[in-house]
């Protein structure tokens, strides 16, 4: 009876429903290895596979055979202008992270020969990183005082690295690397900016020469506790502190503005580095209140296996510190070799990179290193200097290591003050306003997230301000699916396209028809509002007296890519309210998986197959013929 | 040059992008307010307004006009009805919270009033609830023994029930009803199960006559109890308590079979402690080890207002059960008047049913009742019995009341063994196999959130139960937006539909063409997946040598329903990606809010405009006519 009379052209398929294990098994490789890193191994040879699955654990093997003199020069060039960064700013950012400067400079040796193996990137020059060394500084000196018990506190900071490299590898084994996108680049600006912001104020030690500093990091605290201490604030220090900080602006500004002259930008910090130490050799600065680094031991990296404290009362605080500062570190490096990637249009594999950090860390907390990753400014030095391949962190290795063995006694004079101002150069780099500005005009949501962020960082904590960023985030995602977007469409004239009414002004309604898109997958955290939306639309368009009376509800599922059972309820729930108000639903379009769902759930016999087509146009087609023909006879149409 | 020549019949649309302020006040309403309750109130004169206010507020002013005599008779009789299932189970689930059987009997008095004033259902029978009884004893028994400090465990329990009321009430008023959404059918049914299955083996201390029992309530902790005292066990205990489980069970068994001796079922309760305490006076159980409820206060609920304790040193664990039991009894109250709504009929709106709710609580609170919401198996009875509306619990109020003002004196034989077959028999009824099979058929996902919340609940606790299958539901959901789904599509033959290739299998690839179907909003947390995921589509299709040569690639965009600045930049990056490898990329019908962020952020212009379709259909058209003009003059058309 009813629509049964009408041909329609086209039908909507159910597919054959899979076995589970094999639905199961597609929907795990579809999550977990969406690039199919098996696809080339496909119907090789045996040996040929362990060729191929060497070079895929091993990048190196895969283009050493290809690498030629000509590109070893430009790593060679670029090696070398990195290592001259490489060097003022591991001393830096050890400082940072309140660690023996010397551990700082170790860790610009070994974990870049472990990326040259392991990583796929070619732009990234590894290094520490500033904020997660801040990150070290301030979860475990609030454990262990890194002055009290400054072995303790190494101790400390080589286990937490080591975890940070075993949830780095971890995360990229188990093919979690996805993770890391829950960190949205909003976030990350505001987290950035907030940390670079905290790391500025920090250097206010340094500069100032104060001898006492919270270990607090919030705005409040430190510019309480740099104000305390007005009177014991050093000119000296100050004076030489903020010559270094404009010269170091000054170049960066030139560079930025002639990218020809990238070099002055990325020598600077060492230039610096021997300008300051001169100056103070000369005026002996260290007997004026400007503090130095002194001695430091020749040599290069001695093993630390033994040193990693599992035993440890603070083993708990070791291991969270490892985990935040593996994730902020990841997110970091992995977005670096991302960016590059795509200007050189090559392909970076997420999940390998997490595997060659984790096992950089790993490698270098049994070498006395502290915590690396893909540093930004540095790599962005590298990419400019014209480097091609990893082998550029080869050269900074052996650069560093020169220095190790017979260059540490030129640092003797070398003043703390210089170093803060390297380190406050780097970070006020890192804000960036027009990208948060460029939120604001494109999606006032993620500006929310990036200015939370940024404000729960400068007046909270680090870990509130991340917290709160991906908090935010998530929300996002979770009302976008609990409040899906539900449209009338009408019909674009002279054509067979129905469209949004909203969108397309002149689109017009079908008398008798209300077509509603839905827009999200149906689950059980928005079905309820379809239902109760969706009731909405069909009374409004009842109430609306001008219309034809109301015959026919066409649901457009095209957008509903999933379904839960609660989702299948409110479809019924849906048609016996529809039913109630003697009107008909119609479906259009149901995908796959829904269709398959309905079918299972007898939603589909109850409904009458003959009620679901395959788009919204033959839908409409079939209620305008029942329409029509109810107009010349009524007693025969009832449906 | 290029596609200019080809005239597209139809324009995307781009709506001009509206102020701030509107387009954010027109999302917080459609978030909060998605039945727009306001909307009756449009053009009424200020009197009118204030009525429909007042009855919007308080709905027993709407409804109390229409109310007839004949109503009235059924709910006389509904209410007697439910009035006898409401004595036994509020005495039996007062036992089951540790609190003294009078307060049970309090808690069908007041609340029932206050929900007929300002409930919206006409088939919830407000009382007390098992599971929320369970959870205020083992959240509340931890800090507060009742049997040593017993005054201070009801006031605790009163202040619970307050804080509660006000957490329910705040989620009303503040439209946050939707958080209850969050508790997915799937999650309800096993925790239900898993909350009743705790709940039978906690009667085993009554059934068994035990005087000491573990204050934990997993399986293992709960058995382990019952078989260290097996030789405490009382089997006169033991046989009247399985003789009247088996009597209950029998007559629910019977009325299932026959729905219209449904009363059967419903007075068997009533029956069974009249017919206990007979026995009991009878063989003086009492002297043999039958315990029995002993003295009962007469009189009505005194006011407890100054004995809510917010100065107690348990406050916050007091606060956290108010919260955690105010939202399990709100997701069972509401689910509950959903459902015979449904069947009805009749609209019910969640955020007022959660006023009410709270009201009633908070009310309870100050008149000795404990936490009460709206009952399955009560609401059930009080359908078949055929209530009218919520008078029906205002019978049941005035029936409680003459129980407390004349017949508590009756009570005192009766056997606790009794009330623990009671609440045995309504679990059991709670566990609901078929649903459980139902979700493993439509849907594994549901079925094994509905297994963990069981196992949660019953191997280690109620909240471990609940957390779990709360967070993999959001799991589920995060995934579903981490992984969308991305189709190929092709030409349904003699159509202008196109379709997925996966679900339609006679659907056409286009020669030269890749079209692509999104399928989610393109947010941060997909962006990274789906770069990869399409260009391993086109390398894919590029690698595929038996096919034409590809020169375009099409993404339908009709499934994008949002897309953040992630999601901007993937796109850019998509159209880098598909610049290199020198084939075009071509939008189809982008929405109304991807449109405008497209624009705004300037991809729309270095795509050009006249590479975005309306359809699919249109944009293939497009790509033919550019692919069959190169092959006539293919140096005119490189793009």
């Amino acid at each position: 009876m009813g629509s049964s009379d009408y041909e329609s052209p086209h039908r909507v398929a159910i597919p054959p429903s899979k076995p589970f294990l094999t639905s199961f098994a597609s929907t795990v490789k579809e999550t977990l290895f969406p690039e199919d890193p098996f696809r080339q191994f496909h119907g090789q040879p045996a040996s040929r596979k362990l060729v191929l699955g060497l070079q895929y654990f091993i990048p190196i093997l895969e283009w050493t055979p290809r690498y030629t003199f000509h590109f070893f020069k430009a790593d060679l060039v670029a090696g070398i202008t990195i290592a001259s960064l490489a060097v003022p700013q591991g001393i830096s950012y050890a400082n940072l992270a309140s660690l023996p400067p010397i551990i700082g400079l170790y860790s610009s040796f070994v974990p870049p020969l472990i990326y040259a193996m392991l990583g796929s990137s070619r732009d990234l020059a590894v290094g520490t990183v500033a904020v997660a060394s801040l990150l070290i500084s301030s979860m475990l000196g609030k454990e262990v005082s890194p002055v009290e018990h400054p072995k303790e506190y190494v101790q400390l900071a080589l286990t937490a690295t080591f975890f940070a490299g075993v949830f780095q590898a971890s995360l990229g084994f188990l093919r979690l690397g996805f993770i890391v996108d829950f960190l949205s680049h909003a976030t990350i600006v505001g987290f950035m900016a907030g940390a670079a912001t905290v790391v500025c104020l920090q250097q206010l030690k340094g500069i100032l020469g104060l001898a006492h500093f919270t270990h607090e990091t919030d705005v409040v605290s430190v510019l309480g506790s740099v104000f305390e201490q007005v009177h014991q604030w050093r000119w000296e220090s100050g004076l030489l502190g903020c010559c270094f900080l404009f010269f170091l602006l000054l170049t960066r500004y030139y560079s930025k503005r002639r990218p020809a002259f990238f070099w002055i930008n990325a020598m600077a910090p060492l230039t610096s580095i021997i300008m300051g130490s001169v100056i103070v050799y000369l005026i002996h600065g260290e007997r004026h209140g400007i503090e130095v680094i002194g001695h430091l031991k020749k040599g290069l990296n001695p093993p630390t296996l033994t040193e990693l404290s599992f035993g440890s009362p603070h083993l708990t605080t070791t291991i969270k510190t490892g985990i935040v500062t593996g994730i902020i570190a990841l997110a970091e490096g992995v977005a670096v070799g991302r960016s590059f990637a795509m200007v050189k249009n090559y392909h970076i594999d997420g999940n390998k990179e997490m595997i060659a950090f984790g096992m950089m860390n790993i490698a270098g907390s049994c070498t006395s290193c502290y915590l690396t990753s893909g540093a930004f400014s540095r790599s962005a030095v590298n990419f400019n200097a014209g480097c091609k391949s990893a082998v550029s962190n080869i050269v900074m290795a052996i650069a560093v290591m020169i220095t190790l063995l017979f260059l540490t006694p030129l640092f003797y004079y070398t003043p703390l003050v210089v170093l803060a101002s390297i380190i406050t150069a780097a970070m006020l780099g890192l804000i960036d306003y027009e990208a948060a500005f460029h939120l604001w005009k494109l999606d006032k949501f993620d500006f929310l997230v990036c200015i939370s962020s940024y404000a729960g960082v400068v007046f909270a904590s680090i870990e509130v301000g991340l917290v709160t960023a991906v908090t935010l985030s998530l929300l996002r995602l979770l009302i976008s699916i609990a409040r899906p977007k539900t449209l009338a469409l009408g019909n674009i004239p002279n054509s067979t396209i129905y469209r949004s009414i909203d969108q397309y002004p002149n689109a017009a309604k079908i008398p008798g028809v209300l077509i509603l898109q839905i827009d999200a997958p149906i689950y059980f955290a928005n079905a309820n509002y379809l239902r109760e939306r969706i009731s909405r639309w069909i009374c409004e368009e009842v109430e609306d007296r001008l219309k034809t009376t109301l015959q026919y509800v066409i649901l457009d599922m095209s957008g509903v890519s999933g379904m839960d059972t609660s989702g299948i309820t409110m479809l019924q729930e849906i048609k016996k309210n529809v039913d109630h108000m003697d009107l008909k639903l119609v479906l259009a379009n149901p995908r796959s998986e829904v269709i398959k769902k309905l079918d299972s759930s007898k939603f589909v016999e109850s409904l009458g197959q003959e009620w679901i087509y395959l788009t919204v146009d033959e839908a409409v087609a079939a209620c305008n013929f029942m329409l029509h023909t109810c107009k010349l006879d009524p007693l025969d149409c009832h449906v």
